[in-house]
């Protein structure tokens, strides 16, 4: 952190920024100019935010030159990570595809979305048991009927399965279904529910807000860190801007930054951040160009009927097509797409079904 | 809702959409046109919404005629509500001065902040026990012993206490203490937090969400409404923008559009729209001017001390000036200030202080 | 400038910021701290900025400390300016209400408009010959044919006229008919319009870009006043944000902090902002409120017949009942309105008209 | 264009918008539901928007259904156009690689800058000669000097030359040097510069603007596209939002979106996007993937003497690398790197350079 004085401060109001700061139990540096002293601080960042430096006497500014995460942040931590999902890895050495309904439904539609997700060569099955929506008046989810339909689909085809959590007090019970935890764009900074699903003992799929900056994003993950889960996933999904020809913006430049910057694996959700079924192809080719570790899409075997977000959904061709666009990217650029956990038994089911 | 068909859609195609909407129980209308058709839709918005008309073929746009909001509106409620926090008036007959700490540190400090916030004639004390922030090493608030201090401060002072819930099972305990519970920006879309404080049988203070349009946040509003509530006042805090200079961009016409759309009372909080304690007066002069019920504001006994965005926050002097321009603005309008509950009791514990 | 070194910055390479430095003229002031090293520059800051040091080895980050403006800071130049307009003013001492079509149709249509403007208490005409328009099928304004209307509209009112040039080339013709030039919301970057209207001999009126940073508008100011012209006046008339109920977000808070950060004075355009007439007037006591030098406003005999931007146009009563509401907040800050130059002149017209 | 009426609107109000479009010369049909009625209209939109309907009594709304440009859109033309510049294309069957420095500083710089382009595979050269700077004490280019290095660097290298113009009046002197004419970013609303481009007879690259909507961004294309010219590859570079990490956002979303609506092929610009080196590579293989028909990058001998954007410009090794990649995904998606309009020429020159 630098303190910056201003041109005509008095050196006695360098001397209480610097005795301000040892008080503290920092360490402060003396550089003056020509026009401006200049401060520079060592020591606990945190502590130094609760000085409110920029109110002293004679302070023109106040810069701060550290990032503020920790243990999410790539400077202690080289090698990006690999999280396993039940068994399925989503890191630097492949390519993930996760598939599944945007909402779980009915059990038929779940599983029917599941075939098709594994049919494309999907290892990760999605779906929501409880949908945060923006009117009171839309469908919410099946709630825990829901997780039970899940559980159903996963026995089906074999594919982990992620869901969302919305609020704190669920985290228990959706833990015990849930192979994979997802909080949500709308909850990016609810940090009663990041430190629940930090302590639940499951990865965590955190999407990005839709204001969000990366810094506040990465944040958001370190309060999932703080309480000792680093198995977190970070999910692009496009950000809120002033364009309205998508539902939001890809910040696809977020995926070559995040990954600058921390250790944590990064995947984009094409459908939700387009909005547009016909944007999930391209967009997913982008991630996987940008160098995400895998994608996340919306699949329904009947989008025309689905109850939350049908514009964006795939059908089982365009399913197929994708999987066949990212094994190709996927060969030029030195990552195969990641298998699933319990190959013998997904030939099985898929024998079976 | 209306559904534009495209310029070469099939009669076929356009009885599609006719049977589909009558399979849900509403009724449409039909309007051939020389180079396009158009279907409107009579009956329950939500349900059509569950439709995903934008897939059918032969459909080119599906445009929404009515506002998806309904215990909010001002359609079936045209008078401005008055809501009563603790005796205390925030609606279009008054102007209502909030103040006091961001967050609560020590009771020194609280009832300080108290005593300053009634010299200057405020009517509701604002002060957090438990603080959303960005970071998991910042200051995070006192909890219930907070909530301790802002009843002491209540009873030196007799101000009513508005403070912020951030957890959907702390609503009971917060509710015990607050006279009016608080949902933060981050919080704007925790849906199950917004149904909690709507059973809770307190008036609610909803804060705009940094990046929510105006009609989420009135269906944030709608999610409390729904449980029964309706004692709201939505407060306008500044919205993300790409202006670096100002801490969020204060969204000075929500209030008029807010006003237009629903009867709920509209306060502004410039403390933290701005970010700057000099801002802090212009900001509220201008929010009475537009027709803000109130304002909300930030004061801190020692500033450079403060836990909590220290930088925004009024010293004594600042206070006093704001009172007096409010109140000159308010006669100016032909709003008196609002009054405490208990003006005797102020007066009784004024003369003690 | 502050020069922040990498925490493991060899001292050669520190060395070499240092050498880069003093051989573009300037001065460098090391301060070695435990964890880093801080280099503060002395000296040209646009020298500065060519050198690249983000480039150099060893160097973490280059943090700018002062503001790239000179001839529109306040930091020279502590009294905000009154800049005169055909004779009247518009700075601190007043509050200066301009009024006039958004564009220039008919003469019938101009001096009625000028009329409604003149007897409402408006001390300046606005009105546009030439219309920078999204759509190359919209109406682009009567060019040459619109200033002599204007020029007709000024003789029958004794108003001086602000209108828009959009092209450097146009410059010397405009001039010949405007009182004051005034540059777009599109033109914001134009740089060669910029320079063209800082040669004119006219005082500018500078609309914020809709993209523009503060910092980036005071920089277009900066380029009019290096070709020697300070009489500038700036117009806040709204940002491009996600918010869709306004045309664009007013950025209120602009006001005070130009105000701060230069000494040219600062109008308000309610009703390019808003988009919408309802809001021209609670944004107009805003914008007084919030410490605007002025407003300027559309208006249009027969709102619902106009070639632009209709939907905003005030009519006679509402600029009737703006005038009053303006004065009345004016009188409570102890700023009179503006007068009109020549005001026998004006009683004489009114009288003939 | 569907005009929505109140609820309560009254036959008579119905009758009038019918009236007025008719007077128009447009066409209405009235469709009266239980509880609105809607008015489709048939006929010249651009005329229909200066009617001012929304000012009509008993009118709630006016919806727009065509899309406001004409002969850039793909409706009337269904295949994507190839541009060729100095016989090199730009389209869908390839995909050009466009490099050179930011700015062009001396003959020296710009022809090592286009032997590193040619070397690496780029078939046509970028510079900039005239360039719009935020300060005005920045560098702002050679201006005709300039452009005459710029004539030498193709003489030596053979790739034809892209080159921004600022000002309308430039124009032919520019396309006496020029291959295509560049319109950035911050002209991308400067009208009278479009259409002098569009008169020029040269191919326009037309960056889109950081604030422009996809459709501005079309409309803008029109101007040009009126002027007889429809020559134009639309270059996206990124869109201002609240994210500080990279200079501006890519929206990477725009191409296939702009690939949707109009015929005219879509660039992207990862160096200005991003601003950052390291990002140059990612991006520019994202901007393949997402279906974008090239990409145009900065390079400079030695970056960290660039008299502008020095920290975004690419060295010779990243030239080499970010050619390869091209080449392997154009590979993956059926599309071969464009070839220079002269290959033995370029042998020629490399043996004689």
């Amino acid at each position: 952190m630098v303190v910056v004085m201003e041109p005509g401060a008095k050196p006695a109001e360098v001397d209480a920024v610097v005795s301000v700061v040892e008080a503290a139990g920092g360490a402060a540096f003396v550089s003056r100019g020509i026009s401006r002293t200049i401060v520079g601080l060592v020591g606990d960042l945190a502590v130094f935010e609760t000085l409110n430096l920029p109110a002293l006497p004679g302070v023109s500014d106040v810069v701060r030159i550290s990032t503020p995460y920790k243990l999410v942040s790539r400077q202690n931590h080289p090698e990006t990570s690999t999280i396993l999902v039940g068994g399925v890895p989503i890191g630097p050495d492949t390519i993930t595809l996760i598939a599944g309904p945007c909402a779980v439904e009915t059990e038929e539609q779940t599983v029917a979305a599941a075939r098709m997700a594994l049919d494309a060569g999907a290892v990760l099955l999605r779906g929501g048991a409880y949908k945060p929506r923006t009117s009171p008046y839309a469908f919410q989810g099946l709630g825990e009927a829901g997780l039970r339909i899940l559980a159903t689909a996963r026995e089906e085809t074999g594919l982990p399965v992620v869901t969302e959590v919305v609020d704190a007090h669920d985290v228990p019970l959706v833990a015990e279904y849930a192979d994979m935890l997802q909080v949500g764009t709308r909850n990016a900074q609810n940090f009663a529910l990041l430190q629940a699903v930090g302590a639940a003992g499951r990865p965590v799929m955190l999407k990005r807000g839709l204001n969000a900056t990366i810094e506040e994003w990465l944040m958001a993950a370190e309060y999932v860190a703080q309480r000792g889960n680093l198995d977190i996933v970070l999910c692009e999904r496009g950000i809120r801007t002033f364009e309205p020809s998508t539902r939001n913006t890809l910040d696809i430049s977020a995926v070559p930054i995040v990954h600058t910057l921390s250790h944590l694996p990064v995947i984009v959700d094409p459908s939700h951040a387009g909005g547009r079924r016909d944007l999930v192809l391209p967009l997913s080719r982008a991630a996987i160009a940008v160098g995400a570790d895998g994608v996340m899409v919306d699949v329904h075997p009947r989008p025309e009927m689905a109850l939350c977000d049908g514009p964006q959904a795939l059908v089982a061709a365009d399913l197929a097509e994708l999987s066949t666009a990212l094994t190709g990217m996927g060969r030029l650029l030195g990552r195969p797409p990641a298998l699933a956990a319990v190959p013998a038994y997904r030939v099985l089911t898929r024998a079976a079904g």
